[in-house]
């Protein structure tokens, strides 16, 4: 007999306790250069600026939502849902490799860098390459995530409203942040989902933590995700790509690694995302930190005044409103910030008008639904009042204007 | 009336919940682009290659051992133990600032670009510098620091050996690891202090907590800080700024930003480390990060190989004992990896014979006194046989080899 | 020089790690017998049937209200809000000792057995024998206590929608119970309270935790403390003791202590809550607990019948409808259990209609104010649409009906 | 298709979030009245007397061990354990019944009451009676609870040094003390176990949990169950319950329900267990809290202040000593218990001498096996120099004297 014992790789999490690896395949992937990229890319960007715990990273996420899938597919299997072993595989792979084409700064780069080509799309391109090099063994994974597997269960489970996406993000970044108002029961909501019709559902006596975990949702949107310095850190680094990639345009080389400069150097739009890969699978938060350094001393004086302002957090004053901003306010505000420079492109980069958007609840995309006692299926909002309320004030616009807090 | 409230600013933290910046002079040291620096400094360097939670900053451990340091006066206060304010905001500013010479992946760092100069040292210069800057109001701080302030007992809570910046440490290492072996009952430890002839003890009722400290502190060390992959990776990276600086020396002009340039082109030692301030406040763990990716793609093999092995989480395996290795073994490994390599520098960067120490308790440095019952003080080691008996166990070394994994 | 340490009596609470007792005069309370006595008495009656970890009693929820005081007044002073020394000792007692005069699994007990007193009456009565008993010293906690003092602020945090009662026991309960949903940021609100016009307000940029705060008690109420079986579980020992009050009324000598049995036998009802106090303190949950047991071998079938139930927890099924139930369907229901029994009292104990209510926010007594950044101070609903909304939905009553779980 | 979900009885857990009962005759043993009574027995007696929070019954952590019985099996299956159903129901069974038997305030009733009788005894006639009303289906749990089933590893897990009852336990009475340093990594030690030649082993690399498992059991040893107030509150009722017996086999018919009055009255031992079975089965916490108050009027002026010093919290000195007190101290302190009353018995029930032990590792009863990586199996003591040493220390006796604290 022998008596070594099967290799079974444990990962300390603090969120979960622990998270076992669950399959050899699965550990292949997470070895695989493609997802240790993500060890580099923080979860949620510069929020630490306000929440100074939250470092956390898209590979810990990728591994917490794999955990989360692997505890559902549990459940489903034990209220006798049927799941084939290719299924889990796929099931498992799919979240494993939802945000493997997240960018740094992710939001910032989208708009500057990789124009047009969305994350989602980007890591539907990675989970391509790497079916080829893995012989077809993501085949299932990827009609997974494409929403286009006949049993839709998984796809909900992959993205949709109450998806192991949301539930272990919300989860980890309220853990990491400290704000306890985000903390979500993501296992017992897991242990009251089931199949209908192919479609994932939660039992009735699920409600109220339904209910709360859309409310920590916007809660956290609110509290972390749109917090008013968090939105002002982020503007700030979208407006330093956005003056680096219009210099490089110019003709000047700024400091940088290789993969940045390429997409830097890059006029014409991306066509189709595959062409990138191997470029963008060498780019991470490293790359925009240590350049912001370098930039911080250029000789372009909108450049190195932005990037000092982000080393040293002397952020732009933001004023955020439930109503729009008046067009005499917004001339005023645009004309005292013209008066601290000089130079057409001065106010463009020290003056933002933009408007942020929270949605609690969308009956469009994979809506959540609520298996009753008595078999029928619903609408959360037909058995929720109070979520049926609040998507009333939702889906309002934020306004908000940024400037120099010089200025007063 | 005034109704604005005063500023009394609150950071979230997941550990304690919530940090408020006691006074205004503290917030300015906060805002300090020195200071600002530690956000970009992993507290446990590449840690979260095994614990990948472990992405906790040094800015976040300084405001953690400045929130202990703020809730220890208050108990001494409430003591009866004369504090003034100089002397509050002299033992606040020291532990705020204890780390603030940090570089990045410290050990590294200290032994092959910063030479013979301690963190001590650095944090001590970055200190004077702002001694200046702030004419002079860090002069207690700065004594208390240097352990030469004549009320000991601040002293012995900036550094001795049960100070803030331990239990800080200890406690929010095994929070983001999540290794909860290692949570310490910082909170309790703190209420039960008090001060006798200047020194710092603690009463009687927690010796308890005392050796579990001291016990989970070990325990840390040896599956934490001297996890055989935490030090696997550890000198990975200090071979490759090692192989950086050999080659830069040589002639090579390598990838980085100008403060990293600075040191590696540097070839005399350090003579006062106040000398280097400027260039290693502008030096983070980015600049090694952002390096790494483009090294990997070096012409030099030792160099491309040894930062691939890292991006890419194909770490060196390691052997560790707890008996030196016997001298056959170690001629007939390193035999079996100079097989695997051509040109004299492979062996040197591919295989590595050292130590590593862990000591439970010192008598030497400020002690641990307990105040017993009946008013009498003594050494730890003198009221627990448990601590007595573990000292014997330990100041014990551990004995490893790294080679490539590839030799099986 | 004495060493030995002053006194600094510490408790060991899991929820918010360690109390202090701040003052020799609130230990002295707390060793009093009266207080002593809520050891015994659990906060939550039986909603352990439901949730097995809420055994916490209302001596400790007590101790964890005063811990919350202390910190709030500390808050308040450090914003310079003046507090006396009397004041603060006001302040504690009150909230120390504002559940004094709860019974036994309370609000059976009220209506059963004190007919017409609420626990309330019954605190204040027995703060005013303790005054008598510690000279006056209770004079300022007994106006608080009452709302009748000056600063009205202090009256706010001991009753309000805000205060430090509410924060314990929803913080708790919630901990006890293990219902994640209902967990508060206890301490970061009292973190952002103030005081404008000697009234108790929220700064700002607590307003998202006030949100938080409505909603999970909200959602206590529903998901505990108004849980379908936790009624079932009330109603059933209401039931008990009402049979047990009509038999000993009809001349039987039922099993019970002393105390219980003063309640039993009193015919007339109580008219100064003060005649009692003796005779009360000497009642506890071990009275009914014990008692129960016997009971249910009595020779009268619906007492010991109803025991047994609770007993063995075979409880009575629950109806719990948003709607009120149709006339028909309740004489449809009456009709069945009365065909299970015999006798004219059958119906009366195994069948119940009543309602319940659970209200978010009320702006009548002491509503909650926020402190906006222009210093304007204005009610919770009119800066949070979230609120003004919910207060909509709630107010709202549910109806049920119980019946023994036979009927199916 | 049948939409209704099966049931899935879910309950909330503070410790381990959620427990789900795996199984319809789990859920019969746990609705019989047999275990329902062990709601109303707190797992750790009056050790609330010190850490409020310990109210927790023996049903809820009777539920916990059966949860990480449930874990552990799922563990050892993944890992190719063979374990059947019916051996994983009687495992499951056999912890969830293991302290059936336990009586209140368990130490003083096993000593006073049923004299002779152990708990496990106890516990192992209830399963008999179980058997016997299953028809049979406790046959394997009754095996597996006596240690004779031929697949020791289970027999481990019900009873051993590193059982579930004990990580359960370890890990539930620190959380609900608030004793952080007896918080044990119970999910971590399960996810490592194996089984070798049908025993129970833990993987190498669980040394350090293990370790930190044991230490954090002495740690609770000293610091919570022999803690000094909670042994004084031990002895106390003890003493009380000793007197009452004395006082009914003299004639006196004291206050008490009639399961605690069988015990009372009788004096001949029991000699099998089964036979008192169900007047046990009616006997838990409230009887003897209930008469407390009732005696503590009583006419025998011993009884009576005894029991006033439990209500009231004022128990007695207790001096604990790690050498024996010599013959000179315990005379002369005899000496002066015996002049503060009067009376033959007064000295007998106002002073005690004794000696309490703890126990760290024994290598007797079912000892921790390790599995090395190579194979091999040794005991803990064999592979970690830290048990091996703290064994030395341990396994010693305190000794203990008690007597009324008005001796000063």
């Amino acid at each position: 007999m022998n008596n070594t014992p099967p290799k079974y790789k444990i990962i300390n999490d603090p969120v979960y306790g622990f998270i076992s690896i669950p399959d050899r395949f699965i550990q292949e992937l997470i070895d695989h250069p493609y997802f240790q990229r993500l060890r580099r890319i923080k979860q949620m960007g510069l929020a630490h600026y306000v929440y100074p715990g939250a470092h956390h990273t898209r590979f810990h996420h990728a591994l917490g939502a794999m955990y989360l899938m692997d505890e559902a597919l549990k459940v489903l299997k034990d209220k006798g849902v049927s799941i084939t072993d290719d299924e889990r595989l796929g099931a498992l792979a799919a979240v494993l490799l939802h945000d493997v084409g997240h960018g740094p700064f992710s939001h910032a780069l989208e708009s500057t860098l990789v124009k047009g080509v969305s994350h989602e799309a980007l890591s539907l391109a990675f989970m391509q390459e790497l079916n080829e090099e893995f012989d077809g063994k993501l085949h299932t994974a990827i009609q997974i995530f494409k929403g286009e597997y006949p049993k839709t269960f998984l796809c909900n489970l992959v993205s949709g409203q109450l998806d192991v996406d949301r539930l272990d993000y919300l989860r980890r970044d309220s853990f990491y942040t400290g704000v306890s108002e985000g903390v979500v029961g993501a296992e017992r909501i897991i242990k009251l989902i089931s199949v209908v019709d192919n479609q994932l559902v939660v039992e009735e006596k699920g409600i109220y933590s339904v209910e709360k975990f859309l409310i920590a949702r916007r809660l956290m949107y609110w509290q972390v995700y749109l917090h008013k310095t968090v939105i002002s850190t982020e503007f700030l680094i979208l407006n330093i790509l956005r003056r680096v990639k219009e210099l490089t345009l110019k003709g000047r080389t700024l400091f940088s690694g290789r993969a940045l400069a390429y997409f830097l150097h890059r006029r014409e739009p991306i066509t189709t995302p595959r062409e990138i890969v191997t470029m963008f699978s060498m780019l991470d938060d490293a790359d925009v930190a240590a350049s912001l350094k370098e930039w911080s001393q250029d000789e372009d004086p909108i450049l190195s005044d932005l990037c000092q302002r982000i080393l040293n957090r002397r952020l732009f004053k933001i004023e955020l409103s439930n109503l729009p901003f008046s067009d005499e306010y917004l001339a005023q505000m645009r004309q005292k910030v013209e008066a601290m420079g000089t130079g057409d492109d001065f106010l463009s980069y020290h003056f933002t008008h933009n408007e942020v958007e929270n949605t609690i609840y969308s009956t469009k995309n994979s809506p959540i639904r609520i298996l009753l006692k008595n078999g029928e299926v619903k609408d959360i909002t037909e058995v929720s009042e109070t979520i049926r309320l609040l998507k009333q004030v939702e889906n309002q616009k934020k306004y908000f204007i940024l400037y120099p807090r010089e200025l007063g």
